[in-house]
């Protein structure tokens, strides 16, 4: 248990960032879209299969320079069973060239209904006499909502394994306060799922220092990031929000430990689209995304030093 | 906009009630499982394969005399992308059958990313000119601890359809309290989450007095139902934990309003698994189910009087 594995790969590469696979239609380059839309018609199909070339392509470029991918479920969703295939394979591919996965999916459920989310992103499930992994991702976001009920089935499904959930704490949108914010007893709602986050987590302490119960805490909000970051010394937080929502590198140094670990900030757009905001040649999509990803790396370690 | 639809076909039923299909491949008589598992192997596929033909067995003999299914999407995406295109076609099937479908997914995110959720769910997407729907429910399950920004796509998607969403306001499960009861301002969490979707929902009321903006409340807190039925006059209400989560009916009553509306009470298992609990022959689990979603209704019908 825990995110020593993830941990590692961050300081291998000596980049606490993470690459956000949402990959709308939109950002796939044209010469691409046709090919595939060519082949299958203008069908959920084909653009799922446009999208996996697009990934694989971001994928084949930041390998080596960044430790983990994030592909957010919705954007798979979207396009049906065949989009679905597409988040499968792209984990697969990803993990095929040494990368951490983090599904972002933010699900949420109690009992045996969280138990199958659990098996189907981080377990596996028997079919039969078989062993079947039908996503096999090294992390999943998550919803806490339902109080532990909701998180002890991931955490039996997490045990014994490098496996990890991060629990949406405080978000990085504008409306997050709204619930969020409001206080119990004096103490606003995200600290409390952080304190529950902390419980969750605290029979999975790795080598590092961190559970295996992580949480989300946006870029956007830096004196919460900052605040959290005390309060919850055994939490590795995944943060959402740098760049295109407004969180800049020097607010993000409050969700760093001394050693400059305990956090992984995502990056999305900014990458995907990388090209567009380069006006470069579409064909070069997957080495302006290295580039984007570069000055992403150096702007984040220009505040932030790893040990 | 509104439950109308929802509501229309409760009262030409005379059955508040909707058949969960969260169809573990336990639950799948041997007969069914052997079928597919000779044909496709122990594989995903086969497993998906068995879970369709089991709903298609249920739903023909349940699509008369229920209004509703909610699929729960975790049992379907343990399967991979086979099993989420077992979910096409379930609510597919349902809906050539004339059910109402309402996808259990707990869904929750932001901005583009909740659009992409809502356009997976209920809308459709586009394919270059040709406009696809990846699963086209009738409403879906959300999690509103995002706030505002993660309801608002949903209802920019519902607009101008009979589709609607249900937000979790209080669940049915034991440690729902862990948030959910914790004071604000003396307000109890659930009823904050309860405000926000009378809020949410206020220009889309329909003409039974409900709008499409529902909330899960479950049959485990009998006097948080009838408190949030008088609290929220025109959230429609989704009842999750009667019958195997310890719900019983009696202590439904408090969820519909004078004319025996307002709510629609879940069951899953006692109606999937009718027939291990007969004890019948498996061959019969459809012809089960019947009887058991009867003996549901006469036993929630004795004390709701739909008007």
């Amino acid at each position: 248990m825990s995110f020593d594995k993830l941990i590692s790969r961050i300081i291998e590469t000596g980049n606490p960032t993470v690459v956000g696979l949402d990959p709308k239609l939109a950002y796939v380059p044209d010469f691409l879209k046709k090919h595939y839309l060519d082949e299958d018609g203008e069908s959920l199909k084909a653009a799922s299969r446009a999208l996996f070339r697009f990934n694989q392509g971001i994928i084949d470029a930041i390998c080596d320079i960044v430790p983990a991918i994030k592909p957010q479920a919705a954007y798979y969703e979207m396009y049906g069973h065949h989009g679905i295939k597409t988040l499968e394979r792209t984990i697969r591919y990803a993990h095929l060239k040494g990368m951490y996965v983090i599904t972002d999916g933010k699900r949420n459920d109690i009992g045996a209904t969280m138990e199958a989310y659990a098996s189907a992103h981080l377990g596996s499930c028997m079919v039969g006499e078989n062993e079947c992994i039908p996503f096999g991702s090294d992390a999943l976001t998550v919803n806490g909502y339902l109080g532990t009920d909701g998180i002890k089935p991931l955490l039996d499904v997490c045990e014994g394994t490098d496996k990890g959930i991060f629990v949406l704490v405080k978000t990085s949108n504008k409306s997050s306060g709204e619930l969020q914010d409001r206080l119990i007893d004096g103490t606003p709602v995200y600290a409390i799922m952080g304190d529950m986050c902390e419980e969750w987590g605290k029979d999975t302490i790795g080598k590092y220092g961190y559970s295996s119960v992580g949480a989300v805490v946006g870029a956007t909000y830096p004196e919460q990031l900052t605040e959290l970051r005390k309060r919850l010394p055994h939490t590795f937080f995944l943060v959402p929000g740098y760049g295109a929502q407004g969180g800049g590198a020097a607010g993000l140094t409050g969700a760093f430990d001394e050693n400059g670990i305990g956090a992984i900030v995502n990056s999305s757009r900014a990458v995907m689209c990388a090209y567009m905001n380069e006006g470069c040649d579409p064909r070069d999509f997957a080495a302006a995304a290295r580039r984007e990803v570069l000055r992403m790396k150096e702007d984040i370690t220009s505040h932030i030093k790893i040990k």
